[in-house]
Protein backbone atom coordinates (compact mmCIF):
# COMPACT_ATOMS: atom_id res chain seq x y z
CA UNK A 1 0.00 0.00 0.00
CA UNK A 2 1.41 3.50 -0.80
CA UNK A 3 2.13 5.59 2.42
CA UNK A 4 -0.52 8.78 2.96
CA UNK A 5 1.69 10.65 4.07
CA UNK A 6 -0.59 11.58 6.80
CA UNK A 7 1.00 11.98 10.15
CA UNK A 8 -0.80 10.20 13.14
CA UNK A 9 -3.32 12.78 15.01
CA UNK A 10 -2.15 13.69 18.85
CA UNK A 11 -3.71 10.48 20.14
CA UNK A 12 -1.90 8.24 17.86
CA UNK A 13 1.27 10.12 19.11
CA UNK A 14 0.20 9.89 22.90
CA UNK A 15 -0.22 6.10 22.66
CA UNK A 16 3.15 6.14 20.65
CA UNK A 17 4.92 7.62 23.71
CA UNK A 18 2.74 5.70 25.85
CA UNK A 19 4.35 2.04 24.64
CA UNK A 20 7.69 3.47 24.74
CA UNK A 21 6.97 4.64 28.05
CA UNK A 22 5.92 1.18 29.04
CA UNK A 23 9.05 -0.51 27.13
CA UNK A 24 11.62 1.86 28.69
CA UNK A 25 9.96 1.88 32.03
CA UNK A 26 10.07 -2.09 32.14
CA UNK A 27 13.90 -2.43 29.80
CA UNK A 28 15.62 0.13 32.16
CA UNK A 29 13.07 0.51 35.88
CA UNK A 30 11.91 3.55 37.25
CA UNK A 31 15.11 5.47 37.75
CA UNK A 32 17.46 5.17 35.19
CA UNK A 33 14.46 5.42 32.44
CA UNK A 34 14.73 8.93 31.17
CA UNK A 35 12.18 11.17 29.35
CA UNK A 36 14.76 11.72 26.89
CA UNK A 37 15.18 7.91 25.77
CA UNK A 38 10.92 7.76 26.11
CA UNK A 39 11.42 10.56 23.11
CA UNK A 40 13.98 8.73 21.30
CA UNK A 41 12.15 5.04 21.15
CA UNK A 42 8.71 6.79 20.11
CA UNK A 43 10.52 8.71 17.76
CA UNK A 44 9.26 12.43 19.10
CA UNK A 45 10.86 15.35 20.47
CA UNK A 46 11.17 15.25 23.87
CA UNK A 47 9.43 18.74 24.55
CA UNK A 48 6.44 16.68 23.10
CA UNK A 49 6.73 14.32 25.61
CA UNK A 50 6.98 17.09 28.11
CA UNK A 51 4.15 18.63 27.01
CA UNK A 52 1.80 15.79 26.82
CA UNK A 53 2.66 14.09 30.23
CA UNK A 54 4.32 16.71 32.06
CA UNK A 55 7.50 15.19 34.35
CA UNK A 56 8.53 11.41 34.34
CA UNK A 57 6.57 10.75 37.75
CA UNK A 58 2.90 11.56 35.57
CA UNK A 59 4.17 9.68 32.53
CA UNK A 60 4.64 6.45 34.60
CA UNK A 61 1.10 7.05 35.92
CA UNK A 62 -0.45 7.29 32.13
CA UNK A 63 2.12 4.56 31.24
CA UNK A 64 0.85 1.74 33.49
CA UNK A 65 -2.79 3.46 33.32
CA UNK A 66 -3.31 4.31 36.95
CA UNK A 67 -6.67 5.62 37.63
CA UNK A 68 -5.35 8.30 39.89
CA UNK A 69 -2.09 9.95 39.90
CA UNK A 70 -0.70 8.27 44.10
CA UNK A 71 1.79 11.13 44.59
CA UNK A 72 -0.97 13.83 43.62
CA UNK A 73 -3.13 12.17 45.97
CA UNK A 74 -0.66 11.57 48.58
CA UNK A 75 0.54 15.14 48.66
CA UNK A 76 -3.36 16.43 49.21
CA UNK A 77 -3.25 13.35 52.08
CA UNK A 78 0.49 14.88 53.89
CA UNK A 79 -0.91 18.88 53.43
CA UNK A 80 -3.52 19.26 56.05
CA UNK A 81 -3.19 18.70 60.10
CA UNK A 82 -0.66 15.99 60.83
CA UNK A 83 -2.36 14.92 63.55
CA UNK A 84 -5.19 13.29 60.87
CA UNK A 85 -2.83 12.16 58.11
CA UNK A 86 -3.90 8.39 58.86
CA UNK A 87 -7.53 9.38 59.18
CA UNK A 88 -7.08 11.12 55.89
CA UNK A 89 -4.96 8.20 54.36
CA UNK A 90 -7.33 5.33 54.72
CA UNK A 91 -10.05 7.30 53.58
CA UNK A 92 -8.32 7.87 49.92
CA UNK A 93 -7.09 5.03 50.08
CA UNK A 94 -10.62 3.16 50.72
CA UNK A 95 -12.46 6.01 48.12
CA UNK A 96 -10.37 5.00 45.63
CA UNK A 97 -9.47 1.31 45.61
CA UNK A 98 -13.50 0.70 46.50
CA UNK A 99 -14.26 2.48 43.23
CA UNK A 100 -11.67 0.87 41.32
CA UNK A 101 -10.77 -2.19 42.39
CA UNK A 102 -12.13 -4.24 39.69
CA UNK A 103 -10.00 -4.48 36.78
CA UNK A 104 -7.92 -2.18 38.06
CA UNK A 105 -4.51 -1.24 36.68
CA UNK A 106 -3.05 -0.84 40.29
CA UNK A 107 -3.66 -4.63 40.78
CA UNK A 108 -1.83 -5.71 37.54
CA UNK A 109 1.01 -3.28 38.40
CA UNK A 110 1.75 -5.43 42.09
CA UNK A 111 0.41 -8.57 40.35
CA UNK A 112 3.42 -8.22 37.70
CA UNK A 113 5.72 -6.98 40.46
CA UNK A 114 4.98 -10.62 42.30
CA UNK A 115 5.91 -12.31 39.64
CA UNK A 116 8.43 -10.93 37.88
CA UNK A 117 11.68 -9.25 39.82
CA UNK A 118 12.25 -6.04 36.40
CA UNK A 119 8.55 -5.36 37.64
CA UNK A 120 9.09 -5.45 40.92
CA UNK A 121 12.15 -3.32 40.65
CA UNK A 122 9.95 -1.11 38.80
CA UNK A 123 7.16 -0.81 41.47
CA UNK A 124 10.45 -0.20 44.25
CA UNK A 125 12.11 2.82 42.29
CA UNK A 126 8.75 4.27 41.49
CA UNK A 127 7.88 3.82 45.41
CA UNK A 128 11.10 5.00 46.23
CA UNK A 129 11.89 7.73 44.55
CA UNK A 130 8.48 9.58 44.29
CA UNK A 131 6.53 8.35 47.08
CA UNK A 132 9.08 7.51 50.40
CA UNK A 133 10.88 11.10 49.53
CA UNK A 134 7.93 13.18 49.65
CA UNK A 135 6.56 11.66 52.51
CA UNK A 136 10.05 11.77 54.70
CA UNK A 137 10.27 15.32 53.62
CA UNK A 138 6.35 16.89 54.69
CA UNK A 139 7.48 14.68 57.94
CA UNK A 140 10.37 15.87 58.67
CA UNK A 141 11.56 13.06 60.73
CA UNK A 142 14.93 11.05 61.08
CA UNK A 143 12.94 7.73 60.71
CA UNK A 144 9.98 9.37 58.21
CA UNK A 145 10.82 6.47 55.28
CA UNK A 146 10.62 3.64 57.80
CA UNK A 147 7.79 5.40 59.01
CA UNK A 148 6.20 5.85 55.48
CA UNK A 149 7.55 1.68 54.33
CA UNK A 150 5.59 0.39 57.55
CA UNK A 151 2.54 2.59 56.42
CA UNK A 152 2.27 1.32 52.75
CA UNK A 153 2.40 -2.61 54.44
CA UNK A 154 -0.63 -2.20 55.71
CA UNK A 155 -1.57 -0.50 52.73
CA UNK A 156 -1.31 -2.56 50.32
CA UNK A 157 -1.97 -5.36 52.55
CA UNK A 158 -5.28 -4.82 53.05
CA UNK A 159 -5.04 -4.01 49.48
CA UNK A 160 -4.41 -8.20 48.85
CA UNK A 161 -6.66 -9.21 51.69
CA UNK A 162 -9.69 -7.06 50.60
CA UNK A 163 -9.22 -7.27 46.84
CA UNK A 164 -7.49 -9.93 45.57
CA UNK A 165 -7.44 -12.94 48.22
CA UNK A 166 -10.89 -11.40 49.71
CA UNK A 167 -11.12 -12.90 52.72
CA UNK A 168 -14.54 -12.19 54.66
CA UNK A 169 -15.52 -10.72 56.72
CA UNK A 170 -12.63 -8.26 55.75
CA UNK A 171 -13.64 -7.87 51.62
CA UNK A 172 -17.42 -6.93 52.44
CA UNK A 173 -16.72 -4.81 55.67
CA UNK A 174 -18.10 -0.94 55.22
CA UNK A 175 -15.44 1.04 54.44
CA UNK A 176 -15.76 3.10 57.61
CA UNK A 177 -15.72 0.18 59.48
CA UNK A 178 -11.83 -0.18 58.31
CA UNK A 179 -11.20 3.39 58.74
CA UNK A 180 -11.68 3.22 61.98
CA UNK A 181 -9.36 0.39 62.40
CA UNK A 182 -6.92 1.06 60.04
CA UNK A 183 -6.53 4.92 60.23
CA UNK A 184 -5.22 4.83 63.94
CA UNK A 185 -2.33 2.32 62.50
CA UNK A 186 -1.29 4.79 59.91
CA UNK A 187 -1.44 7.62 62.50
CA UNK A 188 1.38 5.92 65.01
CA UNK A 189 3.46 4.44 61.83
CA UNK A 190 3.73 8.25 61.17
CA UNK A 191 3.90 10.24 63.42
CA UNK A 192 3.73 8.11 66.55
CA UNK A 193 5.95 5.94 68.72
CA UNK A 194 7.10 3.34 67.08
CA UNK A 195 10.54 2.53 68.91
CA UNK A 196 9.33 1.34 72.18
CA UNK A 197 11.22 -1.27 72.92
CA UNK A 198 9.72 -4.33 73.62
CA UNK A 199 9.45 -5.98 77.31
CA UNK A 200 12.00 -8.75 77.87
CA UNK A 201 11.00 -11.97 78.89
CA UNK B 1 11.29 -52.86 29.89
CA UNK B 2 10.00 -55.83 32.21
CA UNK B 3 7.75 -54.53 35.16
CA UNK B 4 10.23 -55.26 38.46
CA UNK B 5 7.17 -55.76 40.52
CA UNK B 6 8.72 -53.83 43.10
CA UNK B 7 6.05 -51.90 45.28
CA UNK B 8 6.91 -48.02 45.44
CA UNK B 9 8.76 -47.40 48.75
CA UNK B 10 7.37 -45.37 51.34
CA UNK B 11 8.98 -41.80 49.94
CA UNK B 12 7.80 -42.61 45.94
CA UNK B 13 3.92 -43.44 48.08
CA UNK B 14 4.10 -39.91 50.20
CA UNK B 15 5.21 -38.15 46.93
CA UNK B 16 2.25 -40.07 44.74
CA UNK B 17 -0.19 -38.64 47.42
CA UNK B 18 1.46 -35.37 47.37
CA UNK B 19 0.78 -34.88 43.82
CA UNK B 20 -2.55 -36.12 44.32
CA UNK B 21 -3.12 -33.60 46.93
CA UNK B 22 -1.54 -30.63 44.63
CA UNK B 23 -3.75 -31.80 41.78
CA UNK B 24 -6.98 -31.46 44.25
CA UNK B 25 -6.52 -28.63 46.09
CA UNK B 26 -5.69 -26.79 43.12
CA UNK B 27 -9.11 -28.39 40.98
CA UNK B 28 -11.11 -28.03 43.96
CA UNK B 29 -10.53 -25.14 46.66
CA UNK B 30 -9.12 -26.61 50.05
CA UNK B 31 -12.68 -26.66 51.16
CA UNK B 32 -13.94 -28.83 48.76
CA UNK B 33 -11.26 -31.13 48.50
CA UNK B 34 -11.03 -34.48 50.54
CA UNK B 35 -8.74 -36.83 51.62
CA UNK B 36 -11.13 -39.38 50.32
CA UNK B 37 -10.40 -38.06 46.99
CA UNK B 38 -6.77 -37.31 47.65
CA UNK B 39 -6.54 -41.21 48.36
CA UNK B 40 -8.87 -41.69 45.13
CA UNK B 41 -6.23 -39.82 42.99
CA UNK B 42 -3.16 -41.62 44.50
CA UNK B 43 -4.43 -45.00 44.42
CA UNK B 44 -3.88 -45.62 48.37
CA UNK B 45 -6.34 -46.06 51.04
CA UNK B 46 -7.65 -43.41 53.03
CA UNK B 47 -6.24 -44.57 56.26
CA UNK B 48 -2.61 -44.44 54.44
CA UNK B 49 -3.20 -40.67 53.84
CA UNK B 50 -3.89 -39.86 57.78
CA UNK B 51 -1.08 -42.12 58.13
CA UNK B 52 1.53 -40.44 56.75
CA UNK B 53 0.04 -36.69 56.73
CA UNK B 54 -2.71 -36.70 59.44
CA UNK B 55 -5.38 -34.08 58.50
CA UNK B 56 -6.46 -32.43 55.75
CA UNK B 57 -4.92 -29.26 57.05
CA UNK B 58 -1.68 -30.66 57.82
CA UNK B 59 -1.59 -32.76 54.14
CA UNK B 60 -2.46 -29.23 52.80
CA UNK B 61 0.78 -27.40 54.71
CA UNK B 62 2.80 -30.64 52.89
CA UNK B 63 1.51 -30.53 49.96
CA UNK B 64 2.42 -27.13 49.47
CA UNK B 65 5.55 -27.25 50.74
CA UNK B 66 5.19 -25.05 53.81
CA UNK B 67 8.99 -24.92 55.89
CA UNK B 68 6.45 -24.83 59.02
CA UNK B 69 2.49 -25.33 59.66
CA UNK B 70 1.30 -21.80 60.04
CA UNK B 71 -1.87 -23.11 62.11
CA UNK B 72 0.07 -24.93 64.81
CA UNK B 73 2.65 -21.49 65.21
CA UNK B 74 -0.99 -20.08 65.25
CA UNK B 75 -2.08 -22.13 67.83
CA UNK B 76 1.34 -21.88 69.95
CA UNK B 77 0.96 -17.85 69.40
CA UNK B 78 -2.75 -17.77 70.91
CA UNK B 79 -2.00 -19.63 73.34
CA UNK B 80 0.11 -17.58 75.91
CA UNK B 81 -1.26 -14.06 77.70
CA UNK B 82 -3.77 -12.49 75.78
CA UNK B 83 -2.26 -9.03 76.35
CA UNK B 84 0.85 -9.56 74.35
CA UNK B 85 -0.68 -11.84 71.41
CA UNK B 86 1.07 -9.16 69.10
CA UNK B 87 4.03 -9.06 70.18
CA UNK B 88 4.52 -12.81 69.96
CA UNK B 89 2.67 -12.99 66.73
CA UNK B 90 4.99 -10.57 64.75
CA UNK B 91 8.15 -12.70 66.39
CA UNK B 92 7.50 -15.82 65.35
CA UNK B 93 6.26 -14.18 61.91
CA UNK B 94 9.82 -12.46 61.90
CA UNK B 95 11.94 -15.27 62.90
CA UNK B 96 10.29 -17.63 60.02
CA UNK B 97 10.14 -15.64 57.04
CA UNK B 98 13.25 -14.07 57.99
CA UNK B 99 15.43 -17.52 57.83
CA UNK B 100 13.33 -18.77 54.96
CA UNK B 101 12.08 -15.82 52.61
CA UNK B 102 14.53 -17.07 49.89
CA UNK B 103 12.77 -19.22 47.26
CA UNK B 104 9.93 -19.87 49.92
CA UNK B 105 6.91 -21.85 49.29
CA UNK B 106 4.84 -19.18 50.80
CA UNK B 107 6.15 -16.65 48.52
CA UNK B 108 5.21 -19.25 45.94
CA UNK B 109 1.87 -19.85 46.95
CA UNK B 110 0.90 -15.99 47.38
CA UNK B 111 2.23 -15.48 43.97
CA UNK B 112 -0.42 -17.94 42.46
CA UNK B 113 -2.68 -16.41 44.44
CA UNK B 114 -1.93 -13.03 43.03
CA UNK B 115 -2.27 -14.00 39.07
CA UNK B 116 -4.73 -16.74 38.98
CA UNK B 117 -8.49 -16.93 40.74
CA UNK B 118 -8.14 -20.80 41.53
CA UNK B 119 -5.10 -20.40 43.94
CA UNK B 120 -6.47 -17.33 45.36
CA UNK B 121 -9.31 -19.36 46.24
CA UNK B 122 -7.96 -21.96 47.50
CA UNK B 123 -5.30 -19.70 49.67
CA UNK B 124 -8.74 -17.86 50.71
CA UNK B 125 -10.46 -21.31 52.04
CA UNK B 126 -7.45 -22.29 53.49
CA UNK B 127 -7.45 -19.20 55.77
CA UNK B 128 -10.71 -18.91 56.10
CA UNK B 129 -11.35 -22.67 57.53
CA UNK B 130 -8.18 -23.28 59.47
CA UNK B 131 -6.58 -19.96 60.58
CA UNK B 132 -9.84 -17.25 61.26
CA UNK B 133 -12.14 -20.10 63.06
CA UNK B 134 -9.10 -20.52 65.18
CA UNK B 135 -8.70 -17.31 66.09
CA UNK B 136 -12.22 -16.33 66.49
CA UNK B 137 -12.48 -19.32 68.95
CA UNK B 138 -9.18 -18.06 71.26
CA UNK B 139 -10.54 -14.71 71.18
CA UNK B 140 -13.78 -15.51 71.75
CA UNK B 141 -15.25 -12.17 70.91
CA UNK B 142 -18.16 -10.87 68.19
CA UNK B 143 -15.51 -9.56 65.38
CA UNK B 144 -13.13 -11.95 66.24
CA UNK B 145 -12.87 -12.85 62.61
CA UNK B 146 -12.65 -9.24 61.17
CA UNK B 147 -9.84 -8.87 63.90
CA UNK B 148 -8.25 -11.83 62.49
CA UNK B 149 -8.23 -10.79 59.11
CA UNK B 150 -7.23 -7.29 60.09
CA UNK B 151 -3.65 -8.61 61.65
CA UNK B 152 -3.78 -10.95 58.25
CA UNK B 153 -3.82 -7.67 56.13
CA UNK B 154 -0.81 -6.39 58.15
CA UNK B 155 1.34 -9.35 57.89
CA UNK B 156 0.96 -10.14 54.31
CA UNK B 157 1.52 -6.58 53.63
CA UNK B 158 4.61 -6.71 55.77
CA UNK B 159 5.77 -9.78 53.71
CA UNK B 160 5.03 -8.38 50.67
CA UNK B 161 7.38 -5.18 51.57
CA UNK B 162 10.03 -6.85 53.28
CA UNK B 163 10.53 -9.81 50.56
CA UNK B 164 8.77 -9.36 47.67
CA UNK B 165 8.88 -6.07 46.66
CA UNK B 166 11.83 -4.96 49.23
CA UNK B 167 11.45 -1.64 49.45
CA UNK B 168 14.27 -0.07 51.70
CA UNK B 169 14.76 1.12 54.56
CA UNK B 170 12.09 -1.93 55.33
CA UNK B 171 13.57 -4.54 53.99
CA UNK B 172 16.68 -4.34 55.93
CA UNK B 173 15.31 -3.04 59.20
CA UNK B 174 16.59 -5.09 61.91
CA UNK B 175 13.94 -7.72 63.03
CA UNK B 176 13.36 -6.04 66.73
CA UNK B 177 12.70 -2.82 65.09
CA UNK B 178 9.93 -3.94 63.07
CA UNK B 179 8.68 -5.95 66.25
CA UNK B 180 8.27 -3.04 68.02
CA UNK B 181 6.69 -0.97 65.35
CA UNK B 182 4.35 -3.62 64.13
CA UNK B 183 3.51 -5.47 67.49
CA UNK B 184 1.23 -3.18 68.74
CA UNK B 185 -0.96 -2.71 65.51
CA UNK B 186 -1.49 -6.67 65.93
CA UNK B 187 -2.36 -6.12 69.42
CA UNK B 188 -5.15 -3.53 68.74
CA UNK B 189 -6.12 -5.08 66.27
CA UNK B 190 -6.81 -8.95 68.30
CA UNK B 191 -7.58 -7.46 71.49
CA UNK B 192 -8.09 -3.39 71.05
CA UNK B 193 -10.69 -0.73 70.30
CA UNK B 194 -10.91 -0.83 66.30
CA UNK B 195 -14.50 0.45 66.36
CA UNK B 196 -13.95 4.05 67.29
CA UNK B 197 -16.00 6.58 65.21
CA UNK B 198 -13.37 8.87 63.21
CA UNK B 199 -14.24 12.26 64.21
CA UNK B 200 -16.64 14.04 61.98
CA UNK B 201 -15.55 16.81 60.17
Amino acid sequence: MARTGRRPGASGTKEAILDAARRAFAEHGYQRATVRGVAELAGVDPALVHHYFGTKQALFVAAVRLPVNPVEQLSAVLADDPERVGERMIGVFLSVWDHSANNSPMLALVRSAMGDEQAAAMLREFITEEVLGRIAEELGSPDARLRATLAGSQLIGLMMARYIIRVEPLASAPAAQLAAAVGPTLQRYLTGDIAAIPAQR
